[in-house]
């Protein structure tokens, strides 16, 4: 709510905007978007700066090594791609270090399982934990379990994510199922890894403890294995885990958003702002997720650059440090900006795989509408339909939107997403040129319309109450 | 050689045996043929019986605590299913065993890899083997390159495997691939996994050492890695990998081929010879290389039996041990069986995968090429197609053929085969009812009609020689 309130002190009436301009964009404009929308097509760049993240870094869980390597390589990145303005901005938050990670049914049946810890876990002791397995078909049937069938045990969570658009519905077993089983008195938590393939790799993913209850450790089983653990309870004997986890916490760290901005020729001060995240879990090379987001809107920005074609307001590409664990880039991008969020003339993140785009929302003051309209008109080749006017856009920026800025929702298809993410098999030999090129190109007429709008998209609280 | 001449010897001159006996089923034995085709495919016995082995044991890499306890499953389920007699026959063999398997990419981008040793490997130092990575797209390219590209680097062989037909063709470099690179000098040879998938799993599998040249340590990285390391060496620096494998022998190891037969009504002497490898690689749990064909021969025998329609000879199911580490299993049913060559009516192995059976080749002799005729007629509504009279019965009891057993092929397809085989993904969950339950009524068909038939399938010198 503060939030709310101090954007709102920036953002001058833009009431009266409409009147004084013409809010369509120019048959020339329109023009120039089209020829973005189809020259973009033949270019290969998202993809090539994709290949440059992944094979050049790699991992780069947020405060590993392999996060000031990300940054560097941004930063040159950036540069080599001939920004205007490149620049970094301090993000910082408490590092968690992976360690030894291993798990083993002990009894009816000795078999190993393929599991990762959950970030932010704690360790077990050295000689691991050993205890029976109560297995739960979600988080809501194990909090409204008596403690008695729980207490002593090792909690499992057998929520198996159907779709792509079950990542909500079964998330909050891996975010928050270690605490509601400590508060019942579990010992460990080994849930279904949150992932719709059905390869034996584990998904990682952040977790966090309340602050009244126990930290007890917890991990995920890949989808394989849970459907095996689930076949060994089934025979009705108890079934023994043995858990042996030495992940720990690992200090403060500072790591950065790394920002790369092409001027606008007129209004330099107010931006589009695109981006992703460009820290990943350390089990992939971070390809899906979220290197694609990064690559794609670099790409984007860059290649209105390279032809030339500046809008009037500029461009800004941030590349998020830190969303993995806590959307700690996203924040402190925020803390950074929030007197300006007048000056965000639309904000869309990529954060959902290597595209395509297929479908395109919006979160505009109501005049501005027929240009979002036209902006879909150009796109709507690619495959793209209309979406509402509620747009999110995206976890790095759903704190500035929630503070009133002027939103894009671009949909990236998340069919393979969720087989992928935070799994080892998150590497590059998965993505498909013509997907991420779709996206790139997107991204690329998307930027440049709005940067060259005729009016504000609008911002803070007008905006939000208009959106009501 | 010496074996085709000892089961010469003890193969009584069948060439008479068709002037005395009708060569084609009986209408009777056609019928029952069609209705166990019929019946079989509502059964899931294959299924079932691949879910207990699967679940109850799991990996089981020959001379392991595995190897054991499959051991025991296989006498304990084979009993349970109700064979006649079942029993083990010894197998002794050179165990191997897996310990830390780790490599990275040390220069000129730091990145962890994911890989495995080769079954039979050596270990590296304690430190590892730090040392320059020299890509070659096969192992004949290898060994066509001159010494001083090789003398103290690691070889990396990047040859993919493209379908389910060039296993033959690539795995030479994973089986062989250490001791030519040796020649030339090198200290490691890591290998692009020998596997279709493009998932980020190392495919395991044996090599053997060469006596007259130095052992050094062999692993496969997965199809993923390939493609990054190639991605780095083709950018033009040196590429240093460090390489770091404790595998070790272990000694001697006894295990068993374990059988189980149904007994024949009138010729309970004479057998056909299905099954398939009872051990498998330990990075998964063995689904489908080869648990799959172990279940499928335990299930086709298991539902003549149930059903009460005993043919004239005996069904005898060998589930082999050993088969991935050098066949052993299949080299001491031979020896031990090797005076009673004649006694075998029909050998056909399953070990490809889960099914369906897509054609039926022969190994038979002439005489008995109608009664193939017929089988094939009672197979066909199954989607399998004739072959040739040249059939290759499985690795286990390819000795045998080239002993002179008769012999079929029924061919699995192959298309998920070696997406899976010797990586962590070999699953239950990969099982497809449907599939295994086709390949197990085929299974069921082929051997009550080849162990009811009028006639001996032929066996022995005149054999061999009748299949020139």
């Amino acid at each position: 709510m503060t939030l709310l309130l101090s954007s709102a002190l920036v953002t001058p009436g833009f009431a009266n905007d409409s009147a004084n301009k013409s809010v369509v964009f120019t048959e020339k404009e329109m023009q120039t978007a089209a020829w973005i929308r189809d020259a973009a097509r033949a270019d290969n760049m998202s993809y090539k700066i994709l290949e440059s993240l992944t094979t050049e870094v790699g991992p780069r869980m947020a405060g590993s090594p392999g996060d000031a390597r990300a940054v560097a390589w941004a930063e040159a990145k950036f540069k080599e791609l001939g920004f205007d303005k490149v620049w970094k901005e301090p993000v910082t938050f408490p590092a968690w270090k992976r360690g030894v990670e291993k798990a083993e049914i002990t009894a009816p049946f000795q078999q190993p399982l393929v599991i990762t810890a959950l970030g932010n876990t704690v360790a077990t002791p050295d000689q691991g934990i050993t205890a029976e397995l109560v297995e739960f078909a979600s988080l809501k049937e194990m909090m409204l379990a008596p403690s008695e069938r729980i207490r002593g045990k090792i909690v499992f969570i057998n929520h198996k994510m159907q779709s792509s658009n079950e990542y909500g519905l079964v998330v909050p077993g891996r975010s928050k199922g270690a605490s509601e089983a400590a508060r019942k008195g579990a010992v460990a938590i080994v849930i279904r890894s949150v992932g719709t393939d059905s390869h034996r790799f584990p998904h990682t993913g952040v977790m966090t403890y309340d602050a009244d209850v126990a930290q007890i450790p917890a991990a995920a089983m890949s989808n394989s294995d849970a459907d095996m653990v689930a076949r060994m309870i089934k025979r009705g004997k108890p079934v023994s885990l043995k858990l042996e986890i030495s992940a720990s916490a690992a200090g403060s760290y500072t790591s950065y958003n790394v920002i790369g901005e092409m001027t606008g020729t007129e209004l330099p001060n107010e931006y589009v702002l695109i981006g992703g995240h460009l820290d990943s879990w350390d089990l992939g090379t971070g390809a899906i997720d979220d290197g694609a987001g990064c690559a794609i809107t670099m790409a984007a920005a860059e290649f209105i650059k390279r032809n030339g074609i500046k809008p009037k307001r500029s461009i800004r590409v941030v590349l998020f440090a830190n969303e993995e664990q806590g959307l700690f880039g996203g924040k402190a991008y925020l803390a950074a900006h929030q007197t300006q969020i007048s000056k965000i003339q639309a904000a869309a993140e990529a954060d959902l795989g290597q595209g395509p785009v297929t479908k395109m929302a919006s979160f505009v003051r109501a005049e501005a509408l027929p240009l979002v309209k036209q902006m879909h008109t150009v796109l709507a080749p690619l495959g793209i339909e209309p979406g509402d006017n509620n747009a999110f856009p995206g976890p790095d920026m759903g704190d500035l939107r929630m503070a009133g800025a002027a939103s894009f929702g671009l949909a990236l298809k998340a069919d393979d997403y969720f087989n992928l993410h935070h799994t080892p098999d998150d590497t590059f030999d998965k993505i498909e040129p013509a997907r991420i090129n779709q996206a790139a190109t997107t991204y690329a007429v998307f930027a440049w319309m709005a940067a060259q709008a005729p009016i504000s998209f609008g911002s803070g609280v007008e905006l939000l109450k208009a959106s009501k």
